[in-house]
Protein backbone atom coordinates (compact mmCIF):
# COMPACT_ATOMS: atom_id res chain seq x y z
CA UNK A 1 0.00 0.00 0.00
CA UNK A 2 0.86 3.37 -0.77
CA UNK A 3 1.97 4.79 2.61
CA UNK A 4 4.79 7.20 1.75
CA UNK A 5 5.19 11.05 2.24
CA UNK A 6 8.18 10.49 -0.35
CA UNK A 7 7.62 9.76 -4.43
CA UNK A 8 7.26 6.73 -5.51
CA UNK A 9 10.52 5.60 -7.01
CA UNK A 10 9.47 4.23 -10.08
CA UNK A 11 7.33 7.97 -10.78
CA UNK A 12 11.18 9.34 -9.92
CA UNK A 13 12.88 7.46 -12.49
CA UNK A 14 10.07 8.16 -15.21
CA UNK A 15 10.74 11.71 -14.20
CA UNK A 16 14.23 11.65 -14.38
CA UNK A 17 14.08 9.55 -17.56
CA UNK A 18 11.57 12.68 -18.78
CA UNK A 19 13.91 15.71 -17.78
CA UNK A 20 16.94 14.18 -19.08
CA UNK A 21 15.04 13.64 -22.77
CA UNK A 22 13.05 17.03 -22.35
CA UNK A 23 15.05 18.86 -25.12
CA UNK A 24 13.36 15.70 -27.38
CA UNK A 25 10.17 15.99 -25.85
CA UNK A 26 8.52 17.75 -29.22
CA UNK A 27 5.67 16.30 -31.66
CA UNK A 28 2.29 16.63 -32.69
CA UNK A 29 -1.05 14.88 -33.45
CA UNK A 30 -2.39 14.15 -36.53
CA UNK A 31 -5.80 13.47 -36.99
CA UNK A 32 -6.92 11.63 -40.24
CA UNK A 33 -10.90 11.10 -41.23
CA UNK A 34 -12.14 9.86 -44.82
CA UNK A 35 -8.55 10.40 -46.30
CA UNK A 36 -8.46 13.95 -44.77
CA UNK A 37 -5.55 14.44 -42.81
CA UNK A 38 -4.96 17.32 -40.80
CA UNK A 39 -2.48 18.43 -38.17
CA UNK A 40 -3.98 19.49 -35.01
CA UNK A 41 -3.89 22.74 -34.15
CA UNK A 42 -6.32 23.34 -31.07
CA UNK A 43 -5.40 22.68 -27.33
CA UNK A 44 -8.43 21.05 -26.45
CA UNK A 45 -7.61 17.30 -26.41
CA UNK A 46 -3.54 17.54 -25.77
CA UNK A 47 -3.89 16.79 -21.71
CA UNK A 48 -5.52 13.24 -22.81
CA UNK A 49 -3.13 12.58 -25.36
CA UNK A 50 0.04 13.09 -23.32
CA UNK A 51 -1.27 11.27 -20.55
CA UNK A 52 -1.84 8.06 -22.85
CA UNK A 53 1.21 8.47 -24.40
CA UNK A 54 2.92 8.51 -21.46
CA UNK A 55 1.72 4.76 -20.56
CA UNK A 56 3.24 3.65 -23.78
CA UNK A 57 6.51 5.73 -23.63
CA UNK A 58 7.20 4.26 -19.69
CA UNK A 59 6.29 0.95 -21.23
CA UNK A 60 9.23 1.40 -23.85
CA UNK A 61 11.43 2.30 -21.11
CA UNK A 62 10.33 -1.24 -19.17
CA UNK A 63 9.41 1.25 -16.15
CA UNK A 64 6.80 -0.59 -13.88
CA UNK A 65 3.56 1.71 -14.95
CA UNK A 66 0.91 0.32 -15.71
CA UNK A 67 -2.67 0.99 -16.87
CA UNK A 68 -5.86 0.43 -14.31
CA UNK A 69 -8.61 -0.97 -15.81
CA UNK A 70 -10.92 1.58 -16.22
CA UNK A 71 -9.54 5.05 -17.62
CA UNK A 72 -12.03 7.32 -16.05
CA UNK A 73 -11.26 6.73 -12.90
CA UNK A 74 -8.55 7.46 -10.05
CA UNK A 75 -5.57 6.72 -10.47
CA UNK A 76 -4.09 7.65 -14.37
CA UNK A 77 -1.14 5.23 -13.57
CA UNK A 78 0.13 2.29 -10.89
CA UNK A 79 3.78 2.46 -10.34
CA UNK A 80 5.70 -0.11 -8.69
CA UNK A 81 5.42 -4.20 -9.93
CA UNK A 82 3.11 -4.77 -6.81
CA UNK A 83 0.73 -1.52 -8.18
CA UNK A 84 2.25 0.25 -5.06
CA UNK A 85 2.12 3.55 -6.14
CA UNK A 86 -0.41 6.16 -7.84
CA UNK A 87 0.73 8.61 -10.12
CA UNK A 88 -1.65 10.77 -11.79
CA UNK A 89 -0.85 12.66 -15.02
CA UNK A 90 -1.64 16.83 -15.55
CA UNK A 91 -0.63 18.82 -17.76
CA UNK A 92 -1.18 23.30 -19.21
CA UNK A 93 -0.33 25.65 -21.36
CA UNK A 94 3.03 26.71 -20.48
CA UNK A 95 1.87 29.91 -21.52
CA UNK A 96 -0.78 30.38 -18.68
CA UNK A 97 -1.02 29.40 -15.32
CA UNK A 98 -2.01 25.57 -14.40
CA UNK A 99 -5.57 25.58 -14.44
CA UNK A 100 -5.67 21.76 -14.78
CA UNK A 101 -8.77 20.32 -12.38
CA UNK A 102 -6.28 18.47 -9.88
CA UNK A 103 -9.78 16.07 -8.39
CA UNK A 104 -13.40 16.95 -8.56
CA UNK A 105 -13.89 18.50 -4.87
CA UNK A 106 -17.04 16.36 -3.80
CA UNK A 107 -15.24 13.08 -5.32
CA UNK A 108 -11.94 13.79 -3.63
CA UNK A 109 -13.35 14.33 -0.06
CA UNK A 110 -15.63 11.28 -0.51
CA UNK A 111 -12.48 8.87 -1.77
CA UNK A 112 -10.19 10.08 0.25
CA UNK A 113 -12.79 8.86 3.24
CA UNK A 114 -12.64 5.74 1.73
CA UNK A 115 -8.57 5.80 0.83
CA UNK A 116 -6.63 7.58 2.47
CA UNK A 117 -3.40 6.36 0.35
CA UNK A 118 -4.67 8.41 -2.45
CA UNK A 119 -3.10 11.47 -0.21
CA UNK A 120 -0.02 9.85 -0.92
CA UNK A 121 -0.54 9.52 -4.86
CA UNK A 122 2.52 11.38 -7.48
CA UNK A 123 1.42 14.07 -9.69
CA UNK A 124 3.46 14.12 -12.96
CA UNK A 125 2.66 17.37 -14.10
CA UNK A 126 3.78 18.51 -17.89
CA UNK A 127 3.74 22.12 -19.29
CA UNK A 128 3.41 22.88 -23.36
CA UNK A 129 3.75 25.00 -25.88
CA UNK A 130 1.75 24.52 -29.10
CA UNK A 131 3.42 26.86 -31.53
CA UNK A 132 0.50 26.01 -34.49
CA UNK A 133 0.81 22.10 -34.80
CA UNK A 134 4.08 22.30 -32.79
CA UNK A 135 3.75 20.64 -29.26
CA UNK A 136 6.82 21.48 -27.48
CA UNK A 137 7.29 20.09 -23.72
CA UNK A 138 8.66 23.44 -21.96
CA UNK A 139 9.02 22.20 -17.88
CA UNK A 140 8.33 18.62 -16.10
CA UNK A 141 7.35 18.70 -12.45
CA UNK A 142 6.82 15.48 -9.97
CA UNK A 143 4.92 16.91 -6.80
CA UNK A 144 2.28 15.30 -4.56
CA UNK A 145 -1.19 17.78 -3.51
CA UNK A 146 -0.03 19.39 -0.95
CA UNK A 147 3.03 20.68 -3.16
CA UNK A 148 0.51 22.06 -5.80
CA UNK A 149 -2.00 22.68 -3.98
CA UNK A 150 -2.78 26.02 -1.81
CA UNK A 151 -5.22 28.46 -0.06
CA UNK A 152 -7.26 31.06 -1.79
CA UNK A 153 -9.07 34.47 0.22
CA UNK A 154 -12.31 32.83 0.22
CA UNK A 155 -11.89 28.90 1.13
CA UNK A 156 -8.69 27.62 2.72
CA UNK A 157 -8.35 25.40 -0.24
CA UNK A 158 -8.44 27.10 -3.58
CA UNK A 159 -10.96 25.35 -5.74
CA UNK A 160 -12.98 26.24 -9.06
CA UNK A 161 -16.36 27.60 -7.95
CA UNK A 162 -19.14 27.97 -10.61
CA UNK A 163 -22.42 29.61 -9.68
CA UNK A 164 -21.82 29.41 -6.20
CA UNK A 165 -20.78 25.50 -6.14
CA UNK A 166 -17.19 24.32 -5.42
CA UNK A 167 -16.60 21.99 -8.29
CA UNK A 168 -12.97 21.12 -8.60
CA UNK A 169 -9.88 21.14 -6.80
CA UNK A 170 -7.60 24.24 -8.58
CA UNK A 171 -3.74 24.56 -8.37
CA UNK A 172 -2.02 27.26 -6.91
CA UNK A 173 0.84 29.12 -8.16
CA UNK A 174 3.90 25.83 -7.83
CA UNK A 175 5.35 26.94 -11.14
CA UNK A 176 6.02 30.29 -10.51
CA UNK A 177 7.82 32.51 -7.24
CA UNK A 178 5.09 34.53 -7.21
CA UNK A 179 2.38 33.40 -4.85
CA UNK A 180 -0.38 35.05 -3.29
CA UNK A 181 -1.29 32.47 -1.28
CA UNK A 182 1.28 30.18 -0.37
CA UNK A 183 1.99 26.36 -1.34
CA UNK A 184 0.76 24.05 1.68
CA UNK A 185 3.97 22.21 2.83
CA UNK A 186 2.47 19.01 4.35
CA UNK A 187 -0.50 16.16 3.66
CA UNK A 188 -1.67 17.49 7.29
CA UNK A 189 -1.74 21.34 6.13
CA UNK A 190 -3.91 20.36 2.95
CA UNK A 191 -6.07 17.42 4.58
CA UNK A 192 -7.14 20.26 7.08
CA UNK A 193 -7.45 23.00 4.54
CA UNK A 194 -9.52 20.60 2.54
CA UNK A 195 -12.29 19.40 4.78
CA UNK A 196 -12.44 22.67 6.63
CA UNK A 197 -13.62 24.15 3.13
CA UNK A 198 -15.83 21.14 3.17
CA UNK A 199 -17.18 22.64 6.40
CA UNK A 200 -17.07 26.09 5.56
CA UNK A 201 -19.12 25.11 2.15
CA UNK A 202 -21.65 22.84 3.31
CA UNK A 203 -21.91 22.28 7.10
CA UNK A 204 -20.89 18.62 7.56
CA UNK A 205 -17.68 16.72 8.34
CA UNK A 206 -18.89 12.87 7.23
CA UNK A 207 -15.67 12.77 5.52
CA UNK A 208 -13.70 14.31 7.63
CA UNK A 209 -14.92 11.88 10.32
CA UNK A 210 -14.29 8.93 8.03
CA UNK A 211 -10.95 10.14 6.82
CA UNK A 212 -9.34 10.56 10.44
CA UNK A 213 -10.68 6.86 11.56
CA UNK A 214 -9.24 5.74 8.22
CA UNK A 215 -6.25 7.18 9.35
CA UNK A 216 -6.11 5.51 12.63
CA UNK A 217 -7.18 2.24 11.43
CA UNK A 218 -4.11 2.14 8.86
CA UNK A 219 -2.08 3.52 11.02
CA UNK A 220 -1.27 6.80 8.94
CA UNK A 221 0.70 9.38 10.64
CA UNK A 222 0.44 12.66 8.62
CA UNK B 1 -28.87 37.31 -40.00
CA UNK B 2 -30.10 34.04 -39.19
CA UNK B 3 -33.71 34.69 -38.98
CA UNK B 4 -34.63 31.53 -41.21
CA UNK B 5 -36.29 28.07 -39.32
CA UNK B 6 -34.90 25.77 -41.92
CA UNK B 7 -31.19 24.95 -42.37
CA UNK B 8 -28.89 26.73 -44.04
CA UNK B 9 -28.38 26.37 -47.67
CA UNK B 10 -24.68 25.69 -46.80
CA UNK B 11 -25.24 23.44 -43.31
CA UNK B 12 -27.55 21.17 -46.21
CA UNK B 13 -24.79 20.89 -48.52
CA UNK B 14 -22.35 19.83 -46.30
CA UNK B 15 -24.28 17.16 -44.45
CA UNK B 16 -25.36 16.05 -48.22
CA UNK B 17 -21.78 15.53 -48.67
CA UNK B 18 -20.65 13.70 -45.76
CA UNK B 19 -23.32 11.83 -45.73
CA UNK B 20 -23.37 10.52 -49.24
CA UNK B 21 -19.75 9.64 -48.27
CA UNK B 22 -20.45 7.95 -44.75
CA UNK B 23 -18.83 4.90 -45.45
CA UNK B 24 -15.49 6.41 -46.38
CA UNK B 25 -15.32 8.31 -42.89
CA UNK B 26 -13.32 6.52 -41.13
CA UNK B 27 -9.46 7.10 -39.69
CA UNK B 28 -7.70 8.03 -36.40
CA UNK B 29 -5.30 9.65 -34.57
CA UNK B 30 -1.77 9.36 -34.23
CA UNK B 31 0.26 11.60 -31.59
CA UNK B 32 3.47 12.11 -31.39
CA UNK B 33 6.23 13.32 -28.53
CA UNK B 34 10.18 12.64 -28.36
CA UNK B 35 9.78 10.08 -31.40
CA UNK B 36 7.66 8.16 -30.06
CA UNK B 37 4.08 7.70 -32.14
CA UNK B 38 0.96 6.28 -30.51
CA UNK B 39 -2.37 5.58 -32.33
CA UNK B 40 -4.78 6.85 -29.74
CA UNK B 41 -7.33 4.95 -28.41
CA UNK B 42 -8.96 6.86 -25.99
CA UNK B 43 -12.27 8.73 -26.80
CA UNK B 44 -11.86 11.87 -24.66
CA UNK B 45 -10.57 14.41 -27.40
CA UNK B 46 -12.69 12.91 -30.34
CA UNK B 47 -15.09 15.55 -30.26
CA UNK B 48 -12.77 18.18 -31.32
CA UNK B 49 -10.77 16.50 -33.38
CA UNK B 50 -13.78 15.88 -35.71
CA UNK B 51 -14.65 20.01 -34.91
CA UNK B 52 -11.59 20.92 -36.16
CA UNK B 53 -10.95 18.33 -39.20
CA UNK B 54 -14.77 19.09 -40.31
CA UNK B 55 -13.49 22.94 -40.93
CA UNK B 56 -10.51 21.72 -42.79
CA UNK B 57 -12.74 19.63 -45.32
CA UNK B 58 -15.15 22.22 -45.64
CA UNK B 59 -12.70 24.33 -47.31
CA UNK B 60 -11.27 21.68 -49.41
CA UNK B 61 -15.03 21.20 -50.47
CA UNK B 62 -14.85 24.89 -51.62
CA UNK B 63 -17.99 25.06 -49.53
CA UNK B 64 -18.36 28.55 -47.46
CA UNK B 65 -17.88 27.85 -44.40
CA UNK B 66 -15.74 29.80 -42.38
CA UNK B 67 -13.50 29.61 -38.81
CA UNK B 68 -14.57 32.26 -36.55
CA UNK B 69 -12.00 34.06 -34.74
CA UNK B 70 -12.22 32.81 -31.06
CA UNK B 71 -12.84 29.09 -30.93
CA UNK B 72 -13.97 28.96 -27.32
CA UNK B 73 -17.24 30.70 -28.30
CA UNK B 74 -20.19 30.41 -30.02
CA UNK B 75 -20.52 29.12 -32.95
CA UNK B 76 -17.95 26.63 -34.08
CA UNK B 77 -18.53 27.90 -37.85
CA UNK B 78 -20.15 30.44 -40.23
CA UNK B 79 -22.39 29.23 -42.70
CA UNK B 80 -22.72 31.01 -45.77
CA UNK B 81 -20.66 34.22 -48.12
CA UNK B 82 -22.09 36.61 -45.52
CA UNK B 83 -21.68 34.83 -42.23
CA UNK B 84 -25.13 34.65 -41.94
CA UNK B 85 -25.66 31.49 -40.40
CA UNK B 86 -24.71 29.91 -37.35
CA UNK B 87 -23.48 25.65 -37.13
CA UNK B 88 -22.45 23.46 -33.92
CA UNK B 89 -20.63 20.33 -34.26
CA UNK B 90 -21.54 18.13 -32.12
CA UNK B 91 -20.34 14.29 -31.50
CA UNK B 92 -21.13 11.00 -29.46
CA UNK B 93 -20.09 7.56 -29.20
CA UNK B 94 -22.31 5.85 -31.12
CA UNK B 95 -22.57 2.39 -28.76
CA UNK B 96 -24.37 4.74 -26.20
CA UNK B 97 -27.23 7.75 -25.80
CA UNK B 98 -25.91 11.32 -27.09
CA UNK B 99 -24.55 12.81 -24.07
CA UNK B 100 -22.76 15.67 -25.47
CA UNK B 101 -23.23 19.28 -24.17
CA UNK B 102 -25.84 21.07 -26.15
CA UNK B 103 -24.46 24.21 -24.27
CA UNK B 104 -24.05 25.61 -20.70
CA UNK B 105 -27.87 26.17 -19.73
CA UNK B 106 -27.20 30.15 -17.96
CA UNK B 107 -24.45 30.90 -20.88
CA UNK B 108 -27.82 30.48 -22.76
CA UNK B 109 -30.52 31.45 -21.71
CA UNK B 110 -28.30 34.43 -21.29
CA UNK B 111 -26.85 34.57 -24.99
CA UNK B 112 -30.20 33.81 -26.07
CA UNK B 113 -31.63 37.24 -24.67
CA UNK B 114 -28.80 38.59 -26.21
CA UNK B 115 -29.08 37.27 -29.80
CA UNK B 116 -32.12 35.89 -30.61
CA UNK B 117 -30.72 34.42 -33.79
CA UNK B 118 -28.76 32.02 -32.28
CA UNK B 119 -31.99 29.73 -31.36
CA UNK B 120 -31.92 29.27 -35.59
CA UNK B 121 -28.54 27.83 -35.30
CA UNK B 122 -27.56 24.28 -37.79
CA UNK B 123 -26.55 21.46 -35.82
CA UNK B 124 -24.60 19.19 -37.21
CA UNK B 125 -24.00 16.06 -35.41
CA UNK B 126 -21.70 12.68 -35.84
CA UNK B 127 -22.39 9.28 -33.94
CA UNK B 128 -18.52 7.51 -33.92
CA UNK B 129 -17.29 4.08 -33.20
CA UNK B 130 -13.83 3.94 -31.96
CA UNK B 131 -12.69 0.54 -32.06
CA UNK B 132 -9.40 0.33 -30.52
CA UNK B 133 -7.84 2.96 -32.76
CA UNK B 134 -9.85 3.00 -35.85
CA UNK B 135 -12.23 5.37 -36.20
CA UNK B 136 -15.66 4.97 -38.07
CA UNK B 137 -18.70 7.53 -38.41
CA UNK B 138 -21.30 5.80 -38.04
CA UNK B 139 -24.09 8.10 -38.75
CA UNK B 140 -24.89 12.04 -39.31
CA UNK B 141 -27.94 14.10 -38.95
CA UNK B 142 -28.71 17.68 -39.04
CA UNK B 143 -30.94 19.19 -37.14
CA UNK B 144 -32.01 22.58 -35.18
CA UNK B 145 -32.29 22.79 -31.55
CA UNK B 146 -35.65 22.29 -30.26
CA UNK B 147 -35.58 19.00 -32.56
CA UNK B 148 -32.70 17.56 -30.40
CA UNK B 149 -34.12 18.70 -26.98
CA UNK B 150 -36.98 17.31 -24.89
CA UNK B 151 -38.48 17.77 -21.29
CA UNK B 152 -37.92 15.36 -18.58
CA UNK B 153 -39.67 14.35 -14.98
CA UNK B 154 -38.00 17.18 -13.20
CA UNK B 155 -38.12 20.03 -15.74
CA UNK B 156 -39.94 20.94 -18.78
CA UNK B 157 -36.41 21.07 -20.50
CA UNK B 158 -33.72 18.15 -20.19
CA UNK B 159 -30.58 18.95 -18.75
CA UNK B 160 -27.93 17.94 -17.17
CA UNK B 161 -27.55 18.62 -13.05
CA UNK B 162 -24.65 17.92 -10.64
CA UNK B 163 -25.27 18.53 -7.01
CA UNK B 164 -29.13 20.45 -7.83
CA UNK B 165 -26.80 22.77 -9.82
CA UNK B 166 -28.46 23.04 -13.86
CA UNK B 167 -25.00 23.09 -15.66
CA UNK B 168 -25.58 21.89 -19.40
CA UNK B 169 -28.57 21.51 -21.72
CA UNK B 170 -28.42 17.69 -22.35
CA UNK B 171 -29.77 16.33 -25.91
CA UNK B 172 -32.89 14.24 -25.66
CA UNK B 173 -33.12 10.91 -27.64
CA UNK B 174 -32.86 12.15 -31.36
CA UNK B 175 -31.30 9.43 -32.08
CA UNK B 176 -33.91 6.43 -31.43
CA UNK B 177 -37.11 5.99 -31.54
CA UNK B 178 -37.52 5.04 -27.86
CA UNK B 179 -38.37 8.39 -26.48
CA UNK B 180 -39.83 8.44 -22.87
CA UNK B 181 -40.07 12.39 -23.51
CA UNK B 182 -40.42 14.03 -26.94
CA UNK B 183 -39.08 16.33 -28.83
CA UNK B 184 -40.12 19.56 -29.33
CA UNK B 185 -41.67 19.91 -32.72
CA UNK B 186 -40.75 23.96 -33.22
CA UNK B 187 -38.61 26.40 -31.46
CA UNK B 188 -41.66 28.10 -29.28
CA UNK B 189 -41.94 24.84 -27.42
CA UNK B 190 -38.51 24.91 -27.07
CA UNK B 191 -37.74 28.22 -25.85
CA UNK B 192 -40.93 27.73 -23.52
CA UNK B 193 -39.44 25.23 -21.98
CA UNK B 194 -35.78 26.67 -21.59
CA UNK B 195 -37.54 29.93 -20.26
CA UNK B 196 -40.20 27.80 -17.67
CA UNK B 197 -37.07 25.76 -16.21
CA UNK B 198 -35.19 28.70 -15.51
CA UNK B 199 -38.43 29.78 -13.57
CA UNK B 200 -39.03 26.99 -12.01
CA UNK B 201 -35.00 26.90 -11.05
CA UNK B 202 -34.11 30.30 -9.96
CA UNK B 203 -37.63 32.32 -9.77
CA UNK B 204 -36.21 34.44 -12.48
CA UNK B 205 -37.87 35.42 -15.63
CA UNK B 206 -35.03 37.82 -16.74
CA UNK B 207 -33.26 36.64 -19.49
CA UNK B 208 -37.16 35.41 -20.87
CA UNK B 209 -38.20 39.35 -20.68
CA UNK B 210 -35.32 40.19 -22.85
CA UNK B 211 -35.52 37.44 -25.30
CA UNK B 212 -39.18 38.13 -25.71
CA UNK B 213 -38.59 42.06 -26.42
CA UNK B 214 -35.52 40.91 -28.56
CA UNK B 215 -38.05 39.33 -30.82
CA UNK B 216 -40.02 42.21 -31.43
CA UNK B 217 -37.64 44.03 -31.85
CA UNK B 218 -36.23 41.89 -34.54
CA UNK B 219 -39.70 41.03 -35.92
CA UNK B 220 -39.07 37.80 -35.48
CA UNK B 221 -41.83 35.08 -35.25
CA UNK B 222 -41.81 31.95 -33.89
Amino acid sequence: MITSQAYHPESQKAYKLLVQNITSLSGGTIFNLGGHSIQVEKKDGIGGLIEEWFGFWAQKQNLNIFNPNSSQEFPDYFAGKLNDGYLEIKTFNHDASPAFDVANFDGYCRSLSENPFRLFADYLIFSYELDKSVLKIQKIWLKKIWEICSGTGLYPLKTQIKQGVIVNIRPGSFHSDRNQFPLFTNPRDFTNALYETEYQYNNKTNFKNDFEKKLQEHKILI
